[in-house]
């Protein structure tokens, strides 16, 4: 035998467990899955490589012929597989573009692999693949690779579909953490938490379901007319796994800088609001699906608004906050009253499968 | 309710079973999986679009900006994690390289996304990484980008990983179907069945587990090799599940061609044919995971044949089969009598969860 327990024992992203094992929150968006994807699963795949990447962002950017290309993959795991507002098919195609997005990338092909487990119907499955072709038609993205597999009954949950993708970065764009400057200005392109409380609300049986859906939906448009903005436009980033919070927090901790917030200035709709006093969530660490934070320079933040407000069909596009001179990597909500208090990342997670 | 269930029973590629479901053979490299994909899935992906696209192969070939880039994604389920030969980490690497490989690209850069089941041990996460970036880096592909969701236990199956791929095809290079040509030669690298029998032998309890190893590899280096043939380099394809029959009858299919084969020259070891034996399975029907048939012009095919056994650590690079001048698309083996009989493709699957 190796001395593999005891190497594991010191990377391990769960202490006090012994043999350590998977949990549900190493997929959650917080802390721990920090710890596995940063302290673990990246380090290996550096080993033997003369390669420093840099922090984890939605997409790799890759220098091919001197053509830039930007590469990104999502496996989608989401229950249930039809929900308010979409579907694990719009899920696989809108999260994968708006990853490619987020590097400022025009979003091009595809990729869908499925893997189906024995026994599940193929009226789900027709409704899921009219469901992904469409979404790929409305944004201008082809489906061009495949695969399949079935697992036994009893194996799998359904259906879980990954897709990569590949896009095209224009040359001049570095849309990245590293871009961000103290003064820059942070804008959302609508009201937080739909995706996570519409899916939970599904799963608690709760009654708002109908009128409460999820913001499913791509972002390449909005990220298109946001590259017009030029070098101006510093970082943006989609508010998937760990909502605004997390997303905000890792954007501090990568450009090591503080980030205020105005609370009252972040959009939350009624129902949501409703359902998360219900459910004991947060509105600001929920799930989105078809939410961005953009930063730019303080000089172009009103044209970013009214570009997302133009953009936008979703209520509430928002100046939410600042960048702030200091390194303290610290995101900071200042409530009404101008009482702060520091956002932290959740150890675990608030909503299991939640894409 | 819609006229769905109508409209599905027309596609349903199991017919006589209302209703239609998932079951193991559609992932199986059979006629069901044909059915269910090109039946069904690829007119699902090509409707709203104006794209008509050629039969499928291992990779897509896409332009973007003058270079041409090569694309593909698979999933993979094996069962179990770890074989004789291999594990799930190094089938990962390799399988999406080899499919890079087969349309006659570069393989660069992969993707990694795992679908991890709660209550997976770390100590065989950290095998399974160490042994994806020991394969890439000996390949010199670069894993960029990744994603991780977990299940909760018992809707997933331990470890499922996708790997999509990104490749450079060099200009000049047509390496298809529809390049094959009446009297091309067809070659194969190494023995056959290796994997499919290895994997099987570990699940049924065969004895012979120790000497019959999986022969999961990389098929870059010789297919960088092959491509120095240039334009009498006609077709690539590598065997996986199916094994070499089903390649062979989807490359006559496609290229509306017939292959003739010599029995006795297609390589086979005594393990796996005394496995096949014992397990009432045909080798032919075996999947690869380091195998590939070369179709090429045949005044190559010395030259060819020269580079695999240059090239193969395996034994037996073999010359087995030629292609014939009529268009029957039938797959022909002739034994040592010259009796023949037609391959068929097989309407299910040998071998569930082979890769």
């Amino acid at each position: 035998m190796t001395d593999r327990p005891e190497s594991i024992r010191l990377n391990c992203p769960v202490p006090h467990q012994d043999p350590p094992v998977i949990q549900m929150a190493h997929g959650g968006g917080g802390r721990m899955m920090r710890k596995l994807v940063e302290g673990f699963l990246l380090p290996e795949f550096q080993r033997g490589t003369n390669v420093e990447s840099g922090p984890p962002h939605d997409s790799a950017v890759l220098e091919i012929e001197g053509v830039r290309i930007a590469f990104t993959t999502d496996s989608f795991v989401v229950n249930p597989l039809f929900f308010p507002g979409g579907d694990i098919g719009k899920l696989a195609v809108c999260g994968t573009v708006n990853d490619l997005a987020m590097s400022g990338a025009v979003p091009l092909y595809l990729s869908c692999a499925l893997i189906l487990e024995e026994g599940f119907p193929l009226e789900s499955l027709q409704r899921i693949i009219e469901s992904m072709q469409q979404t790929a038609n409305a944004i201008g993205v082809r489906i061009v690779t495949g695969d399949t597999k079935v697992v036994d009954h009893g194996n799998g949950d359904g259906l879980f579909i990954n897709t990569a993708g590949v896009g095209l970065v224009k040359s001049g764009l570095d849309i990245s953490p590293a871009s961000v400057r103290a003064g820059d200005r942070i804008l959302i392109n609508g009201d937080v938490g739909r995706h996570g409380i519409a899916i939970m609300s599904v799963r608690e049986g709760l009654g708002f379901e109908g009128a409460l859906e999820s913001d499913c939906a791509p972002l390449s448009g909005l990220v298109a007319e946001l590259t017009a903005l030029g070098a101006d436009l510093h970082c943006l980033r989609d508010l998937t796994r760990g909502g605004l919070a997390a997303a905000l927090i890792e954007i501090a901790e990568q450009a090591e800088v503080g980030i205020r917030l105005d609370e009252s200035s972040i959009p939350i709709s009624s129902q949501v609001g409703s359902a998360c006093e219900l459910l004991g969530l947060d509105p600001l660490y929920a799930a989105n699906e078809g939410r961005l934070v953009a930063i730019v320079s303080e000089s172009v933040a009103d044209q970013a608004l009214a570009i997302m407000q133009q953009q936008t069909e979703a209520p509430g596009p928002a100046l939410i906050g600042r960048v702030t001179g200091d390194d303290s990597c610290d995101v900071e909500l200042l409530n009404a009253f101008g009482t702060g208090r520091l956002l932290d990342l959740p150890s675990g997670q608030q909503m299991p499968r939640i894409c």
